[in-house]
């Protein structure tokens, strides 16, 4: 059978009960990590989201579903393009390592938006929200690492097809038109590297959402579309990839793509996760003299030297993409939160000081996930230590559990009083007793 | 300069009495076209747009611009997104061969509905379409044909530019907000081939023209974007062409190319357009009895093969992709009508019947404008003859003038009583001294 058409089928025929525990438990946890970077991704004060909320207010439709935060609804359409674009505005949102993107912020926005809308309850909010990362991941599987490596933005691409594939899912479509939402998803799939760094990164994630479930729509209402959108001749995987694999298609759900997706502890960019991790390994094991060191050597892959490779970085946003600061960081304050990637502290003397004698070197063999340090002493000592991000997938759904817990409480309280921070977080723990989703929203409004 | 600055800021400093008589001219004709094709689309019947207006209904927002022939109005992103899908539903629009696409569909729905919207006059309008023109056809000869050659619909993916920059211009942007309009519109480029046949190709023309108006909104508001969406690294010009031209981004509006459309005579796809001349002027000069004809070699180049080869077209859309059905109807009918491509006339026995004796042959030297047809008769005799339809570049402006009003007027009847029809017609003629395009608008509700 067809991969697209293969796809849909299983998009079709999934049901909760067919859900493994874990993804159960993960569909949860992304939701948990979602609704804490984006209400933090409202409350950002860096930038903020009130430029694109007040541009398209003169657009807005009914009020259908929340933006988050915001004390106020929109048009499903809207509030998942605003909500999407807030859910990735800190870049501090989930992984998996197959799609090379980020699954959970262009599929959640479109999932709470029509979920509220259409009162799904708390099953058909975790089915259909497993489906769409199946679709988004697997897709991502068969096109990647060429697809990302040659410049496309993955979370966007292929999060057209992860929003599609919630909504067609959530919405009840027969296969037929979930090909079709597939078709059409697929052929608004956008968005280039170049705008990292821009506003447009996380507009991208919003756009998806919205890209998504228009497809999803528009296919339910009746629209014709390409058949086979990611094995045709001029489909997604030729156009998008210098190498598609139909076979990443087969054994769909074993195991689900959702189990294997894994969270940020810190609040910078992936690619500088390893070297935090690393510093932060050293500065425990270590403790080393901070008046005393002559310079840091700080060994990384390709991906990590071009994406987070900023040596001298000027805003907190920059900070995040800079290994340069994010090693510092870590030494110094012993973590990488989001209230540690601010304009001030970038350009505090003591931490630009330290920066100088931060030195980035490219080892082609290593991941994006590894790096190795090396810290030289004034007396020529070596601090030297080695960390393979690897080790994440590994993490169990109770250790993720508590880590998310702290971290999405301490995002949430910059917009809620604690109580309404533990009816969320309550509430996202029971969401398969939930009868409408609607009531998730209503606590996030 | 970069391109991508050197095209915002011409387009910043366009005046309206900067434009050639000629651009002028050929502004108010592709307004024209484009209505009488776009009225012409909602009224097609084969299909029609009510699967998507309906789907999008829940969604709309404030009656703010008119959704053609529907007697209603939407909010502006709605209304472009649908006006533009119709223009382009019976694939009879105008085209611009640096494009390798159609330029008015994406822009000119976003320039009505935005125009509606804020009451801009008919110079204001005709100054904003031209710049619009101006960027994607530029872009578009920057990246092709390696571009559409690839498998991108160019419609679409430069369609996007086109809006943004027309928006951008309407609203009065500054250079810098412009450059963001091009960024914002360039990282949402989307539209693969694989979608023509389907209703995603004339979606991909309003979505190119609702992604045109958030760019320039968003930039309005403030948005940050890339700065240098075409030449950057991971740009424009690298992910979505083998060989991006920054040379083509020189000389801005010498000519103006919206002095270049070109518009279609024939309601059938534009690479069998060579074919039906051929055997129109075959018709009138030699008059073959068809009784008495053995067969007919229809010789056209790549593109008009891969494209338009559809030996056995079952739909009146099909038939518009099929070179047999294309020189059958020709040689039949004396003309290639929007009302000659029903599911009927392509069924009918007669018709079928002499499709069976056309031969398609490849001839890699012709381009996509040339056709050789060669009809053989039962006593051996034959009638040859070639056409290049690179003589419609050198059509006047009074000549397609007459033309088009007699296509938009055929058109236009289907939806209009006939006085209406002229009234839309002489606004149009007099656009320039129209001091709110919401007139035209308003005659078209």
């Amino acid at each position: 059978m067809k991969a697209t058409r293969k796809l849909a089928e299983f998009i079709h025929s999934l049901s909760y009960e067919d859900l493994s525990d874990d993804a159960i438990a993960k569909a949860k946890l992304c939701l948990l990590d979602w609704v804490g970077v984006t209400a933090g991704g409202y409350a950002g004060g860096r930038n903020d989201m009130d430029p694109m909320i007040n541009s398209l207010q003169p657009f807005f439709g009914e009020p259908q579903a929340t933006l988050i935060t915001k004390k106020r609804k929109v048009d499903v359409l809207n509030a998942a393009l605003i909500n999407g674009t807030a859910g990735h505005y800190l870049d501090y949102d989930d992984i998996q390592s197959g799609m090379s993107g980020h699954p959970s912020v262009p599929v959640m926005p479109a999932a709470l938006a029509m979920g509220e809308y259409r009162k799904v309850d708390g099953k058909g909010f975790i089915t259909a929200v497993a489906a769409g990362f199946e679709a988004e991941c697997r897709i991502g599987e068969a096109v990647n690492p060429e697809h990302y490596g040659s410049g496309w933005h993955a979370t966007s691409t292929l999060g057209c097809f992860g929003a599609g594939a919630t909504v067609a899912k959530m919405n009840g479509l027969d296969v037929a038109k979930i090909v079709s939402t597939l078709g059409i998803a697929g052929t608004q799939a956008f968005g280039v590297r170049q705008s990292f760094g821009t506003m447009c990164k996380p507009f991208h994630a919003g756009k998806a959402a919205s890209n998504g479930i228009l497809a999803a729509i528009l296919a339910e209402g009746g629209f014709t579309a390409p058949q086979e959108i990611l094995e045709g001749a001029d489909g997604f995987g030729k156009i998008y990839s210098t190498k598609f694999d139909a076979t990443k298609i087969d054994n769909l759900g074993q195991p689900f793509k959702i189990e294997q997706v894994v969270y940020k502890r810190y609040a910078s960019c992936y690619f500088s996760h390893a070297t935090v991790r690393c510093m932060l390994e050293i500065r425990e094991k270590h403790s080393p003299e901070i008046s005393q060191i002559d310079r840091i050597t700080v060994e990384v892959g390709p991906l990590s030297i071009s994406v987070a490779g900023n040596p001298t970085p000027q805003t907190g946003l920059e900070g995040k993409f800079s290994l340069s600061y994010c090693a510092v960081l870590a030494l110094v304050k012993g973590q990488a939160l989001e209230s540690d990637f601010t304009n001030e502290l970038v350009n505090a003397p003591e931490i630009r000081d330290l920066m100088t004698k931060v030195v980035p070197v490219l080892n082609e063999s290593f991941t994006a996930l590894e790096s190795e340090i090396c810290i030289v002493m004034t007396d020529g000592s070596e601090i030297k230590e080695k960390t393979d991000l690897i080790s994440e997938r590994a993490v169990s759904v109770a250790e993720w559990e508590s880590i998310l817990e702290a971290k999405s409480a301490n995002l949430l309280r910059s917009s809620y009083p604690s109580e309404r921070v533990q009816d969320v977080i309550t509430a996202i723990r029971g969401l398969e007793e939930i009868y409408d989703i609607g009531k998730v929203a209503g606590l996030l409004s």
